[in-house]
């Protein structure tokens, strides 16, 4: 997918919201739980099968209802990895799942790995190599050559979402420090890996915690999209993510994970994950048109 | 398992070898990979059957005739991702097989991971959580929220493995960067970092081919172990690691994956391994002595 193809659906749904599948089992609505604990034992290999039907049913839930609201999924990886092999198939099946169903909404893939030539070329065909995957989040750490495997000709259309600045207190350990140039490091890690690839196929995270050091991230890369966790559960204001971040090609995808998909441990979960992820439509539908974006 | 408890395995085998098991499938042997096609549509799944046998398969010959001559395998991630749950499987299957017959041995899972905190909290589930895993590779980017998770208490004996200064070339990009206060990235990294836990659940990444800046390294942590990737086919000289890395408990685990685990693609691949491996260790027996620690 391109910039502008992503832009275009952006209008199209009056929407920037990526909806977060941190799908975590332990939090999942009370009645699936119960009818995972009645399956469990129930035949060889019978708690795998139940753990994946539990929390495919449930993603799949979610998808149904909010896809009319979003543009993006992200699947947190290290919710499905801490299954094992059961919860990478979960996350696979899920991203076949919204590319069957909804193949317009762009699906990221939130890894956040990083690592030297070869090995990251192996990454990248784990991840970008999945026709149903459009993008990965990496970690610039490492530099270029870790990266660099996911910006090759052969994954084009796809994406590397590089870590900037992050929506977590310990940013401040590493990230903003300053540099001898006068820079922070997050400021270096933007103006360095801007020039890998293009923004037709980098994009940064840039959490929505730190909203008014968006306006100093613009001057650095103001065409580029911008993902954006931290609205909600971890208090960042989309309002003010909007004023800062929104370019003329929208240039944000902002997330919300535990906001939406834990609205109600009810059975009215994927109803009440649905009417979190339209109030997020409608504020973002009116922050476009105030900026003439629709 | 504790330093001192390391470190006499490193006496015991006069060794401080890891083993990279970075299983390739294009690079097994050919009777194997022959063996493959003759499975592969044999049965349904057959695939999927015969993809994971090889590389089990492979990585047990391995094992077996390396482990006489190493403290440590470790299992870089990417290689078994790339396979989707395929190779998540044969990736656990390994560490336990590691466990169940050579229980001495310290495993790596090279994951390079790190996230906020309550999806760091899932990655050392995923990996620490493990049984058969002692030690996963994180990279610090994200500061210490995205650490912590690793170095709780519930996982005593087990460590964290933070990226510092890595083999590749683009290092360079971030890693070596000046900060204003006049130390390295990597340096802070260190310096930070080494306060978040204790020698006995911390180690550090130093690449082989920059084995000139251990000296300033050993300087930040003298006490801590160092897992040193890039000896042999990235070039850096075991002569010049063990010189300035090694300290009075050893302090280092020096990594060879390709140099031993593809020696040679032949029948004879394990015992080309082992004569690898067996070479390694004699020449770091010799750095052992000369050092007065066995």
């Amino acid at each position: 997918m391109t910039r502008d193809e992503l832009f275009a659906q952006i209008q199209k749904k009056r929407s920037f919201l990526c909806v977060g599948l941190d799908t975590d089992f332990q939090k999942l609505p009370i009645h699936i739980k119960e009818e995972y604990e009645r399956t469990e034992y129930k035949y060889e290999d019978g708690w795998k099968r139940g753990m994946k039907k539990s929390l495919y049913e449930f993603n799949k839930a979610i998808i149904d209802m909010t896809a009319q609201y979003t543009v993006c999924y992200k699947l947190n990886l290290a919710f499905y990895e801490v299954l094992g092999s059961i919860g990478l198939d979960v996350m696979l099946w899920t991203c076949r799942y919204i590319r069957d169903n909804y193949p317009e909404i762009f699906i990221i893939a939130d890894a956040k790995r990083g690592d030297i030539g070869n090995t990251s070329e192996m990454y990248a065909n784990a991840f970008l190599g999945v026709p149903f995957i459009d993008a990965v989040t990496l970690s610039p750490y490492m530099g270029r050559d870790s990266v660099d495997p996911f910006l090759d000709s052969k994954y084009r259309g796809k994406w590397a979402v590089i870590l900037a600045l992050t929506s977590n207190k310990s940013a401040e350990d590493f990230e903003t420090l300053e540099l001898a140039n006068g820079r922070k490091l997050y400021e270096q890690v933007l103006e360095t890996s801007k020039g890998w690839g293009t923004t037709d196929n980098i994009m940064y995270v840039v959490g929505a915690t730190r909203a008014e050091t968006l306006k100093g991230i613009r001057e650095i890369v103001p065409d580029h999209f911008l993902l954006v966790p931290g609205v909600g559960a971890q208090g960042g204001s989309l309002q003010e993510v909007a004023e800062y971040g929104l370019n003329e090609k929208c240039g944000l995808l902002v997330n919300s994970s535990r906001g939406i998909i834990y609205a109600s441990e009810g059975e009215n979960f994927a109803k009440a994950a649905a009417e979190k992820a339209c109030e997020m439509q409608q504020e973002m539908e009116g922050l476009l048109r105030n900026k003439g974006l629709i």
